[in-house]
Protein backbone atom coordinates (compact mmCIF):
# COMPACT_ATOMS: atom_id res chain seq x y z
CA UNK A 1 0.00 0.00 0.00
CA UNK A 2 1.54 3.81 -0.91
CA UNK A 3 2.18 6.08 1.43
CA UNK A 4 0.03 8.63 1.67
CA UNK A 5 1.70 11.92 2.58
CA UNK A 6 0.08 15.50 3.60
CA UNK A 7 1.48 18.79 4.18
CA UNK A 8 -0.17 21.86 6.17
CA UNK A 9 0.57 25.95 5.10
CA UNK A 10 -0.84 28.19 7.59
CA UNK A 11 -1.45 31.45 5.71
CA UNK A 12 -1.55 34.34 8.41
CA UNK A 13 0.12 37.58 9.59
CA UNK A 14 -1.54 37.37 12.74
CA UNK A 15 -0.31 34.27 13.30
CA UNK A 16 3.56 35.40 13.18
CA UNK A 17 3.16 38.92 14.88
CA UNK A 18 1.59 36.62 17.55
CA UNK A 19 -1.51 38.02 18.21
CA UNK A 20 -3.30 34.41 17.21
CA UNK A 21 -2.08 31.28 18.06
CA UNK A 22 -2.65 28.35 15.41
CA UNK A 23 -4.99 25.93 16.70
CA UNK A 24 -5.85 24.71 12.88
CA UNK A 25 -2.79 22.92 12.96
CA UNK A 26 -3.52 20.71 16.18
CA UNK A 27 -7.32 19.79 14.60
CA UNK A 28 -5.78 18.72 10.61
CA UNK A 29 -3.10 16.80 12.75
CA UNK A 30 -5.49 14.89 14.97
CA UNK A 31 -7.46 14.06 11.98
CA UNK A 32 -4.69 12.39 9.63
CA UNK A 33 -3.39 9.16 11.56
CA UNK A 34 -6.90 7.36 11.62
CA UNK A 35 -6.91 8.19 7.68
CA UNK A 36 -3.98 6.58 7.29
CA UNK A 37 -2.09 9.74 5.66
CA UNK A 38 1.36 11.01 7.01
CA UNK A 39 1.60 14.79 7.73
CA UNK A 40 5.04 15.35 6.83
CA UNK A 41 5.40 19.41 7.33
CA UNK A 42 3.74 22.29 8.56
CA UNK A 43 4.63 25.94 7.49
CA UNK A 44 3.19 29.38 8.91
CA UNK A 45 3.90 31.67 6.37
CA UNK A 46 2.92 35.11 5.81
CA UNK A 47 0.29 37.04 3.68
CA UNK A 48 2.82 37.63 0.91
CA UNK A 49 1.61 36.58 -2.81
CA UNK A 50 4.49 35.04 -3.98
CA UNK A 51 5.13 33.30 -0.50
CA UNK A 52 2.09 31.57 -1.09
CA UNK A 53 2.75 30.67 -4.71
CA UNK A 54 5.87 29.36 -3.78
CA UNK A 55 5.01 27.03 -0.87
CA UNK A 56 1.68 25.94 -2.85
CA UNK A 57 3.69 24.80 -5.28
CA UNK A 58 6.42 22.74 -3.71
CA UNK A 59 4.22 21.50 -1.22
CA UNK A 60 1.85 20.46 -4.15
CA UNK A 61 4.87 18.68 -5.43
CA UNK A 62 6.16 17.12 -2.59
CA UNK A 63 3.16 15.81 -0.66
CA UNK A 64 -0.18 13.74 -2.01
CA UNK A 65 -2.03 16.41 0.00
CA UNK A 66 -2.11 20.05 0.85
CA UNK A 67 -3.91 21.73 3.03
CA UNK A 68 -4.39 25.82 3.47
CA UNK A 69 -6.05 28.07 6.38
CA UNK A 70 -6.62 31.33 5.79
CA UNK A 71 -6.85 34.30 3.98
CA UNK A 72 -10.00 34.10 1.63
CA UNK A 73 -12.21 36.18 3.24
CA UNK A 74 -13.80 39.15 1.66
CA UNK A 75 -10.97 42.26 2.98
CA UNK A 76 -7.64 43.48 1.19
CA UNK A 77 -5.84 41.38 2.96
CA UNK A 78 -6.96 37.87 1.39
CA UNK A 79 -4.89 36.87 -1.18
CA UNK A 80 -5.14 33.21 -1.12
CA UNK A 81 -7.47 32.49 -3.79
CA UNK A 82 -6.01 34.55 -6.00
CA UNK A 83 -2.08 33.49 -5.23
CA UNK A 84 -3.39 29.74 -5.62
CA UNK A 85 -5.16 30.39 -9.03
CA UNK A 86 -1.16 31.76 -9.96
CA UNK A 87 0.32 28.54 -8.58
CA UNK A 88 -1.69 26.45 -10.74
CA UNK A 89 -2.01 28.26 -13.64
CA UNK A 90 -5.18 29.01 -13.46
CA UNK A 91 -7.58 32.48 -13.89
CA UNK A 92 -9.37 33.37 -10.53
CA UNK A 93 -12.73 33.96 -11.36
CA UNK A 94 -16.14 33.96 -9.87
CA UNK A 95 -17.09 30.45 -9.10
CA UNK A 96 -21.21 31.12 -9.99
CA UNK A 97 -21.82 27.66 -7.08
CA UNK A 98 -19.93 29.59 -5.15
CA UNK A 99 -21.90 33.12 -5.10
CA UNK A 100 -25.13 31.48 -5.18
CA UNK A 101 -24.31 29.67 -2.01
CA UNK A 102 -23.10 33.07 -0.83
CA UNK A 103 -26.02 35.19 -1.89
CA UNK A 104 -28.74 32.35 -0.12
CA UNK A 105 -26.78 32.98 2.69
CA UNK A 106 -27.40 37.02 2.96
CA UNK A 107 -31.29 36.62 1.81
CA UNK A 108 -31.20 34.21 5.05
CA UNK A 109 -30.25 36.54 6.96
CA UNK A 110 -32.76 39.28 5.47
CA UNK A 111 -29.31 41.53 4.50
CA UNK A 112 -28.50 42.54 1.15
CA UNK A 113 -25.20 41.36 0.27
CA UNK A 114 -22.52 44.02 -0.20
CA UNK A 115 -20.46 43.88 -3.77
CA UNK A 116 -17.60 43.32 -2.07
CA UNK A 117 -18.84 39.73 -0.70
CA UNK A 118 -18.58 38.42 -4.20
CA UNK A 119 -14.69 38.42 -3.82
CA UNK A 120 -15.41 35.23 -1.32
CA UNK A 121 -16.39 33.43 -4.91
CA UNK A 122 -13.44 34.34 -6.33
CA UNK A 123 -11.48 30.80 -7.70
CA UNK A 124 -9.36 29.31 -9.67
CA UNK A 125 -11.02 27.93 -12.80
CA UNK A 126 -12.25 24.36 -12.79
CA UNK A 127 -11.44 24.48 -8.45
CA UNK A 128 -14.15 22.10 -6.57
CA UNK A 129 -15.89 23.54 -3.66
CA UNK A 130 -15.66 22.73 0.25
CA UNK A 131 -18.66 22.75 2.16
CA UNK A 132 -19.22 23.86 5.55
CA UNK A 133 -21.60 24.11 8.28
CA UNK A 134 -21.45 27.85 9.44
CA UNK A 135 -20.86 29.80 7.05
CA UNK A 136 -22.42 30.23 3.62
CA UNK A 137 -19.45 31.23 2.39
CA UNK A 138 -17.46 27.80 1.10
CA UNK A 139 -13.74 26.92 1.00
CA UNK A 140 -12.51 25.85 -2.80
CA UNK A 141 -9.49 22.81 -3.83
CA UNK A 142 -7.70 22.42 -7.17
CA UNK A 143 -5.76 20.01 -8.08
CA UNK A 144 -4.08 17.99 -4.19
CA UNK A 145 -4.54 21.35 -2.55
CA UNK A 146 -7.49 21.95 -0.15
CA UNK A 147 -8.13 25.81 0.92
CA UNK A 148 -9.93 26.35 4.47
CA UNK A 149 -11.07 29.67 6.71
CA UNK A 150 -8.73 30.29 8.71
CA UNK A 151 -11.45 30.66 11.97
CA UNK A 152 -10.93 27.37 13.55
CA UNK A 153 -14.67 26.84 13.75
CA UNK A 154 -15.18 27.22 10.04
CA UNK A 155 -11.90 25.37 9.19
CA UNK A 156 -13.33 22.42 11.43
CA UNK A 157 -16.63 22.05 9.31
CA UNK A 158 -14.54 21.83 5.78
CA UNK A 159 -11.84 19.76 6.71
CA UNK A 160 -14.85 17.08 8.30
CA UNK A 161 -16.59 17.93 4.92
CA UNK A 162 -13.60 17.21 2.62
CA UNK A 163 -12.07 14.48 4.50
CA UNK A 164 -14.54 11.69 3.25
CA UNK A 165 -13.25 12.63 -0.29
CA UNK A 166 -9.82 11.89 0.17
CA UNK A 167 -7.86 8.41 -0.37
CA UNK A 168 -7.28 7.06 2.77
CA UNK A 169 -3.97 5.08 3.71
CA UNK A 170 -3.84 2.35 6.23
CA UNK A 171 -4.79 3.61 9.61
CA UNK A 172 -1.96 4.92 12.15
CA UNK A 173 -2.39 3.76 15.65
CA UNK A 174 -1.22 4.62 18.71
CA UNK A 175 -0.47 3.95 22.06
CA UNK A 176 0.89 5.47 25.26
CA UNK A 177 1.93 4.73 28.77
CA UNK A 178 2.96 7.76 31.27
CA UNK A 179 4.99 6.41 34.40
CA UNK A 180 6.01 8.24 37.29
CA UNK A 181 9.91 8.61 36.34
CA UNK A 182 12.63 10.50 34.00
CA UNK A 183 13.02 9.89 30.99
CA UNK A 184 16.78 9.71 31.57
CA UNK A 185 16.28 6.29 33.80
CA UNK A 186 14.39 4.43 30.95
CA UNK A 187 16.57 6.05 27.72
CA UNK A 188 18.90 2.75 27.36
CA UNK A 189 16.32 0.44 27.28
CA UNK A 190 13.70 2.72 25.25
CA UNK A 191 16.52 2.68 23.02
CA UNK A 192 16.94 -1.12 22.51
CA UNK A 193 13.40 -1.65 22.29
CA UNK A 194 13.35 0.76 19.43
CA UNK A 195 16.10 -1.16 17.80
CA UNK A 196 14.51 -4.39 17.96
CA UNK A 197 10.85 -2.77 16.37
CA UNK A 198 12.41 -0.38 13.86
CA UNK A 199 8.73 -0.02 12.22
CA UNK A 200 7.30 1.48 15.13
CA UNK A 201 8.05 4.85 16.17
CA UNK A 202 8.85 5.72 19.47
CA UNK A 203 8.69 8.36 21.27
CA UNK A 204 9.86 9.69 25.18
CA UNK A 205 7.99 13.11 26.09
CA UNK A 206 8.94 14.24 29.21
CA UNK A 207 6.35 16.31 31.78
CA UNK A 208 5.97 16.73 34.99
CA UNK A 209 3.07 15.05 37.27
CA UNK A 210 2.86 16.79 41.01
CA UNK A 211 6.00 18.19 40.50
CA UNK A 212 7.69 15.03 39.78
CA UNK A 213 9.76 13.86 36.79
CA UNK A 214 7.29 12.19 34.57
CA UNK A 215 7.83 10.14 31.00
CA UNK A 216 5.22 9.63 28.76
CA UNK A 217 6.16 6.60 25.90
CA UNK A 218 4.35 6.61 22.47
CA UNK A 219 4.73 4.13 20.34
CA UNK A 220 3.48 5.03 16.58
CA UNK A 221 2.72 2.54 13.34
CA UNK A 222 0.25 1.18 11.01
CA UNK A 223 1.16 -2.69 11.52
CA UNK A 224 -1.31 -3.71 14.23
CA UNK A 225 0.15 -6.79 15.41
CA UNK A 226 3.21 -5.59 15.70
CA UNK A 227 2.58 -2.65 17.51
CA UNK A 228 0.67 -4.58 20.04
CA UNK A 229 3.74 -6.55 20.47
CA UNK A 230 5.66 -3.63 21.26
CA UNK A 231 3.66 -2.18 23.27
CA UNK A 232 3.15 -5.35 25.68
CA UNK A 233 7.37 -5.11 26.02
CA UNK A 234 6.84 -1.57 27.03
CA UNK A 235 4.73 -2.36 29.52
CA UNK A 236 7.22 -4.82 30.99
CA UNK A 237 10.19 -3.41 30.86
CA UNK A 238 8.72 0.06 33.12
CA UNK A 239 6.26 -2.77 35.37
CA UNK A 240 8.78 -1.37 38.57
CA UNK A 241 7.54 2.34 37.99
CA UNK A 242 3.91 4.07 38.86
CA UNK A 243 1.91 3.85 36.10
CA UNK A 244 -0.05 7.15 35.63
CA UNK A 245 -1.87 6.90 32.21
CA UNK B 1 17.92 50.70 10.51
CA UNK B 2 18.67 47.44 8.95
CA UNK B 3 15.44 44.74 9.49
CA UNK B 4 15.96 41.99 11.71
CA UNK B 5 14.35 38.77 10.85
CA UNK B 6 13.40 35.12 12.30
CA UNK B 7 12.47 31.70 11.66
CA UNK B 8 11.05 29.41 14.09
CA UNK B 9 11.68 25.41 13.86
CA UNK B 10 9.57 23.03 15.72
CA UNK B 11 11.05 19.67 15.29
CA UNK B 12 8.56 16.72 16.53
CA UNK B 13 6.81 14.48 15.64
CA UNK B 14 4.50 14.73 18.52
CA UNK B 15 3.29 17.95 17.32
CA UNK B 16 2.97 16.43 13.27
CA UNK B 17 0.94 13.03 14.96
CA UNK B 18 -1.51 15.16 16.32
CA UNK B 19 -0.38 14.08 20.01
CA UNK B 20 0.46 17.69 21.14
CA UNK B 21 -0.62 21.09 20.10
CA UNK B 22 2.84 23.37 19.95
CA UNK B 23 2.33 26.73 22.40
CA UNK B 24 5.56 27.35 21.70
CA UNK B 25 5.64 29.10 18.55
CA UNK B 26 2.56 31.62 19.80
CA UNK B 27 4.75 32.15 22.71
CA UNK B 28 8.27 33.23 20.79
CA UNK B 29 6.23 35.33 18.11
CA UNK B 30 4.09 37.32 20.69
CA UNK B 31 7.93 38.20 22.16
CA UNK B 32 9.38 39.31 19.46
CA UNK B 33 7.54 42.37 18.09
CA UNK B 34 9.02 44.43 21.16
CA UNK B 35 11.77 43.42 20.48
CA UNK B 36 12.02 44.76 16.46
CA UNK B 37 12.43 41.32 15.38
CA UNK B 38 10.25 40.18 12.43
CA UNK B 39 9.30 36.51 12.79
CA UNK B 40 8.77 35.75 8.50
CA UNK B 41 8.06 31.97 8.62
CA UNK B 42 8.03 28.70 11.02
CA UNK B 43 8.16 25.23 10.11
CA UNK B 44 6.72 22.43 11.93
CA UNK B 45 9.22 19.04 10.72
CA UNK B 46 9.52 15.66 11.67
CA UNK B 47 12.67 14.11 14.18
CA UNK B 48 14.57 13.08 10.55
CA UNK B 49 18.00 14.32 10.66
CA UNK B 50 18.49 15.14 7.28
CA UNK B 51 15.20 17.01 7.59
CA UNK B 52 17.11 19.07 10.70
CA UNK B 53 20.02 20.27 8.90
CA UNK B 54 18.32 21.61 5.80
CA UNK B 55 15.99 23.41 7.43
CA UNK B 56 18.66 24.74 9.68
CA UNK B 57 21.01 25.55 7.39
CA UNK B 58 18.20 27.22 5.13
CA UNK B 59 16.77 29.11 7.83
CA UNK B 60 20.12 30.20 9.32
CA UNK B 61 21.05 31.50 5.75
CA UNK B 62 17.80 33.20 5.26
CA UNK B 63 17.40 34.50 8.72
CA UNK B 64 19.21 37.05 11.04
CA UNK B 65 17.79 34.54 14.46
CA UNK B 66 16.50 31.52 13.88
CA UNK B 67 15.12 29.66 17.12
CA UNK B 68 14.45 26.02 17.26
CA UNK B 69 12.38 23.91 19.75
CA UNK B 70 12.33 20.10 20.63
CA UNK B 71 14.50 17.24 20.24
CA UNK B 72 17.60 17.83 23.01
CA UNK B 73 16.75 15.38 26.35
CA UNK B 74 18.65 12.43 26.74
CA UNK B 75 16.44 9.91 24.40
CA UNK B 76 16.59 8.01 21.37
CA UNK B 77 14.45 10.10 19.70
CA UNK B 78 16.44 13.71 20.69
CA UNK B 79 18.88 14.18 17.54
CA UNK B 80 18.80 17.83 17.34
CA UNK B 81 21.78 18.83 18.83
CA UNK B 82 23.49 16.27 16.46
CA UNK B 83 21.80 17.14 13.24
CA UNK B 84 22.56 20.86 14.55
CA UNK B 85 26.09 19.86 14.83
CA UNK B 86 26.55 18.56 11.58
CA UNK B 87 24.47 21.47 10.05
CA UNK B 88 27.35 23.57 10.99
CA UNK B 89 30.23 21.42 10.36
CA UNK B 90 31.32 21.71 13.81
CA UNK B 91 31.77 18.19 15.87
CA UNK B 92 28.86 17.21 18.42
CA UNK B 93 30.67 16.80 21.68
CA UNK B 94 30.75 17.27 25.60
CA UNK B 95 30.22 20.66 26.39
CA UNK B 96 32.14 20.90 30.13
CA UNK B 97 30.22 23.52 31.42
CA UNK B 98 26.27 22.01 30.42
CA UNK B 99 27.74 18.70 31.95
CA UNK B 100 29.13 20.18 35.14
CA UNK B 101 25.25 21.93 35.73
CA UNK B 102 23.55 18.50 35.12
CA UNK B 103 25.61 16.95 37.38
CA UNK B 104 24.91 19.68 39.96
CA UNK B 105 20.99 19.38 39.43
CA UNK B 106 21.14 15.44 39.57
CA UNK B 107 23.76 16.24 43.09
CA UNK B 108 20.54 18.74 44.06
CA UNK B 109 18.11 16.47 43.62
CA UNK B 110 20.76 13.80 46.10
CA UNK B 111 20.39 11.47 42.76
CA UNK B 112 22.63 9.31 40.89
CA UNK B 113 22.96 10.99 37.21
CA UNK B 114 22.58 8.18 34.76
CA UNK B 115 25.32 8.36 32.16
CA UNK B 116 22.77 8.44 29.15
CA UNK B 117 21.84 12.27 30.83
CA UNK B 118 25.18 13.06 29.78
CA UNK B 119 23.84 13.24 26.17
CA UNK B 120 21.79 16.48 27.15
CA UNK B 121 25.86 18.39 27.03
CA UNK B 122 26.11 16.73 24.12
CA UNK B 123 26.39 19.42 21.80
CA UNK B 124 28.20 21.33 18.55
CA UNK B 125 32.05 22.02 19.48
CA UNK B 126 32.30 26.22 20.60
CA UNK B 127 28.58 26.31 21.26
CA UNK B 128 27.35 29.10 23.51
CA UNK B 129 24.73 27.96 26.76
CA UNK B 130 21.20 28.82 26.93
CA UNK B 131 20.03 28.83 30.99
CA UNK B 132 16.91 28.21 32.31
CA UNK B 133 15.44 28.46 35.43
CA UNK B 134 13.51 24.72 35.42
CA UNK B 135 16.29 22.31 34.79
CA UNK B 136 19.64 21.87 35.16
CA UNK B 137 19.73 21.08 31.23
CA UNK B 138 20.83 23.97 29.39
CA UNK B 139 19.97 24.77 25.56
CA UNK B 140 22.42 26.11 23.10
CA UNK B 141 22.93 28.63 20.63
CA UNK B 142 25.92 28.03 17.65
CA UNK B 143 26.33 30.85 14.95
CA UNK B 144 22.68 32.16 14.46
CA UNK B 145 20.32 29.32 16.15
CA UNK B 146 19.32 29.09 19.29
CA UNK B 147 18.36 25.56 20.30
CA UNK B 148 15.76 25.23 23.38
CA UNK B 149 13.89 22.47 24.71
CA UNK B 150 10.90 21.47 23.62
CA UNK B 151 8.87 21.57 26.88
CA UNK B 152 6.95 24.74 27.00
CA UNK B 153 7.86 25.79 30.56
CA UNK B 154 11.47 25.03 29.96
CA UNK B 155 11.23 27.26 26.64
CA UNK B 156 9.83 30.16 27.89
CA UNK B 157 12.50 29.96 30.49
CA UNK B 158 15.31 29.57 27.82
CA UNK B 159 13.92 32.12 25.51
CA UNK B 160 13.59 34.62 28.27
CA UNK B 161 17.38 34.43 29.48
CA UNK B 162 18.35 34.54 25.66
CA UNK B 163 16.36 37.71 24.18
CA UNK B 164 18.20 40.14 26.12
CA UNK B 165 21.40 38.88 24.30
CA UNK B 166 20.06 39.86 20.63
CA UNK B 167 19.86 42.51 18.40
CA UNK B 168 16.85 44.51 18.67
CA UNK B 169 15.45 46.28 15.64
CA UNK B 170 13.10 49.43 15.69
CA UNK B 171 9.83 47.92 18.34
CA UNK B 172 6.71 46.93 16.20
CA UNK B 173 4.02 48.24 17.60
CA UNK B 174 0.21 47.03 16.88
CA UNK B 175 -3.23 48.79 17.54
CA UNK B 176 -6.75 47.26 17.42
CA UNK B 177 -9.88 48.19 17.43
CA UNK B 178 -12.89 45.04 17.54
CA UNK B 179 -16.61 46.00 16.31
CA UNK B 180 -19.66 44.46 16.01
CA UNK B 181 -20.32 44.29 12.27
CA UNK B 182 -19.25 41.64 9.51
CA UNK B 183 -16.00 42.64 7.36
CA UNK B 184 -17.55 42.94 4.41
CA UNK B 185 -19.15 45.46 5.38
CA UNK B 186 -16.08 47.93 5.92
CA UNK B 187 -13.76 45.85 3.76
CA UNK B 188 -13.56 48.89 0.89
CA UNK B 189 -13.11 51.58 3.13
CA UNK B 190 -10.06 49.84 4.91
CA UNK B 191 -8.79 48.80 1.48
CA UNK B 192 -8.36 52.27 0.69
CA UNK B 193 -6.97 53.24 4.43
CA UNK B 194 -4.57 50.89 3.40
CA UNK B 195 -3.77 52.61 0.00
CA UNK B 196 -2.91 55.85 1.70
CA UNK B 197 -0.86 53.99 4.87
CA UNK B 198 1.31 51.58 2.59
CA UNK B 199 3.90 51.31 5.56
CA UNK B 200 1.53 49.82 8.23
CA UNK B 201 0.07 46.26 7.95
CA UNK B 202 -3.80 46.34 8.45
CA UNK B 203 -5.80 43.11 8.97
CA UNK B 204 -9.02 41.91 9.21
CA UNK B 205 -10.07 38.96 11.28
CA UNK B 206 -13.67 37.98 11.66
CA UNK B 207 -15.40 36.43 14.68
CA UNK B 208 -18.72 35.61 16.38
CA UNK B 209 -19.57 37.89 19.74
CA UNK B 210 -22.78 36.62 21.14
CA UNK B 211 -23.34 35.03 18.01
CA UNK B 212 -22.86 38.29 15.84
CA UNK B 213 -20.60 38.72 12.76
CA UNK B 214 -17.92 40.97 14.18
CA UNK B 215 -14.21 41.82 12.86
CA UNK B 216 -11.37 43.09 14.85
CA UNK B 217 -9.21 45.26 12.63
CA UNK B 218 -4.99 45.46 13.32
CA UNK B 219 -2.72 48.03 12.05
CA UNK B 220 0.87 47.32 12.83
CA UNK B 221 3.78 49.03 12.09
CA UNK B 222 7.19 50.76 13.61
CA UNK B 223 6.33 54.25 12.92
CA UNK B 224 4.48 55.12 15.83
CA UNK B 225 3.03 58.45 14.77
CA UNK B 226 2.22 57.34 11.24
CA UNK B 227 0.46 54.40 12.92
CA UNK B 228 -2.10 56.87 15.45
CA UNK B 229 -2.78 58.83 12.67
CA UNK B 230 -3.88 55.53 10.66
CA UNK B 231 -5.73 54.52 14.57
CA UNK B 232 -7.00 58.10 13.97
CA UNK B 233 -8.56 57.57 10.85
CA UNK B 234 -9.70 53.43 11.41
CA UNK B 235 -11.67 55.04 14.66
CA UNK B 236 -13.08 57.61 12.61
CA UNK B 237 -14.24 55.19 9.80
CA UNK B 238 -16.10 52.63 12.16
CA UNK B 239 -17.49 55.27 14.47
CA UNK B 240 -21.05 54.52 13.39
CA UNK B 241 -21.19 50.83 14.93
CA UNK B 242 -20.83 49.33 18.18
CA UNK B 243 -17.52 49.00 19.26
CA UNK B 244 -16.76 45.43 21.41
CA UNK B 245 -13.03 46.45 22.76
Amino acid sequence: MKHITAGIIIIGNEILSGRTQDSNTHFIASKLPEAGIHLEEVRIIPDIKDVIINTSREFSSRFNYVFTTGGIGPTHDDITADAISEAFNRKCIINHKALKSIKEGYKKMKREMPKVAEKMAMMPEGAGLIENEVTSAPGFYIENIYVMAGIPEIMKSMFTSLLPGLSKGKPVISKQISILIGESRIANRLNDLQHRYPDIEMGSYPFKYEGKHSTSLVLRGDEIAELEEAYIELKNMVKEYEIIA
